[in-house]
């Protein structure tokens, strides 16, 4: 993995993906009693930022093997990521999704086309699914995480973080970015890195679901003890990948957890305030920018919302209880 | 009023205000039966396009007239994008709201650091409130749209939106613009004439406060016979302005109007569909792209979300009732 990469990838989203603005208000700096950016990747096509991995990899096959069809397992955001760019390429998509997944991501990914493959979280192995599947039919496999393409994808997020940051004069801050598997906080670590060195990666995830905080503590891969009971459904994932970890680990600052309630309340000043919708794991950075105002040093903060793709009836239960 | 004072505004508004982006969704062309694009106006400071007209005017005064002051009356997105302007060039800022408008938008004004004057919109002229404290205090009236600055600030957003439509290669649609006094829509009327003239505007309306819609058809000002009762009252004005309605006579097509049913099912489509936040008034367009595909032809529409100051409330009532 290097910035060649991540370059390479914009090369082939450009005119694919929306560039998604970074947005701010004087309300948000008053609470986190800093400044407070939000990259507003929730805008992205699907609905997160999963659609830039999902075309890198897509885009990055051979023509004859693209042409075979793909294959991705997903609790959500990135079989739409994948859905949406195999159509635009003209391949098979087929996705392999936990049977517990919001009804909206499984119902939307149909909608784009792909062939929907269910599995049961608690019993099945989604890994040992998707590969069978793929030698069945001759598909490629598109990992949501650990895979190098994907993760030049997400990069592009942060290859416009830090063309953004420096266009407000902001070349010092620490940039939190919502943490499953470690794709996107992995690929943003690499593009600032090269183009922003003074913007510091920090992985954010809900309290119980902190394989990656606890990874990152103690120097080696850890897991999670349970996947399932959290809100923030998106994100949580079995540990970091064998090709983020080291990346996460060389490059990012120590991580960050929050609340389900701080979650919902970020995601209604993120309404009231900024005029999106971010889902709940898509929220967690936000949360922390605005609620661990103590865990994180600078004068300014530049929070990822990574995707949008919540259920209305929770998103209208975090208006109707923090939203006053 | 012409195009080059447009384009003055957006050198003034250069680096201050957001470049909206243009989004889309597969889904709402479906609904649609064309390809729906959605000008983001929500998404900029202050939560609405009002943001720029008094970017515009602020910063046209002369720096010794505006350092004495400014006022203006609005039923609450003119207050906010007004105050914070004033705030942002160092000059006080006096605001004159109707008694009944939103309490998260009087607040918000008063959180912008402006002075806020209450009336009742019932028995009160706000037109002569305004003069007297102008004159009173030495300040400078800032109308909400009926002021060549103001709409020169607007049409900024016909500048980027002639431009991003350019981008994806549409060169023929509707743009459908949620109208009160006209100021956004006379301005996106006026840049989009002379940059993109293969794109026509149509101001859209609540039903049973069309006074545009009216006017237009009639070939002079009609008037509201009301002006409480909607949802949409950020758009909700006594009629279309001496200096926009013939503007909007010159250039634009045949108003359109929408039920409040259907404005809420846009918010609840923008929610899902786009991840962003749109207040009943700043629906009215998107409502009739979607709802209306009958009223309007071409292959593409391009629907102006021009706020998204919204009450809580209300948005989980539209996600509640329509997000299904």
């Amino acid at each position: 993995m290097n910035i060649g990469m991540i370059e390479a990838a914009a090369r082939r989203l450009e005119g694919h993906a929306l560039r998604t603005p970074l947005l701010s208000s004087p309300f948000l700096d008053e609470i986190a009693g800093r400044h407070v950016f939000v990259k507003a990747e929730c805008l992205q096509h699907t609905g997160s930022f999963k659609f830039r991995g999902g075309w890198s990899a897509v885009s990055a096959l051979q023509p004859e093997i693209r042409a075979r069809g793909v294959i991705a397992y997903s609790s959500g955001n990135h079989a739409q990521g994948v859905a949406m760019a195999a159509r635009a390429h003209g391949a098979p998509a087929v996705i392999v999704m936990p049977s517990d997944a919001p009804r909206v991501k499984i119902e939307n990914t149909r909608a784009l086309g792909a062939e929907v493959v269910l599995y049961d979280r608690a019993t099945g192995d989604r890994d040992a699914i998707g590969a069978a599947l793929a030698e069945d039919r001759g598909l490629t496999l598109i990992k949501p995480f650990d895979e190098p393409q994907v993760i030049a994808g997400q990069g592009t997020t942060g290859l416009e973080i830090a063309e953004q940051a420096a266009a407000l004069g902001v070349d010092t801050a620490e940039v939190l970015v919502p943490c499953g598997g470690g794709g996107l906080t992995s690929g943003i670590a690499l593009a600032l890195a090269a183009r922003a060195p003074g913007l510091t990666v920090r992985p954010v995830e809900p309290e119980g679901f902190d394989d990656v905080a606890r990874s990152l503590a103690g120097g080696r891969i850890e897991r999670n003890a349970r996947l399932s009971g959290s809100i923030c459904d998106a994100i949580v994932t079995p540990s970091p990948g064998e090709i983020t970890f080291p990346i996460l680990s060389r490059l990012c600052g120590p991580g960050l957890s929050v609340t389900e309630d701080e979650v919902l309340a970020a995601m209604a000043a993120a309404v009231t305030r900024l005029h999106i919708v971010v889902e709940p794991g898509g929220a967690v950075a936000l949360a922390a920018a605005l609620f661990r105002p103590h865990e994180m040093t600078g004068e300014a903060v530049i929070a990822v919302c990574s995707g949008g793709n919540v259920d209305p009836a929770i998103l209208a239960r975090a208006l109707v209880t923090r939203g006053g």
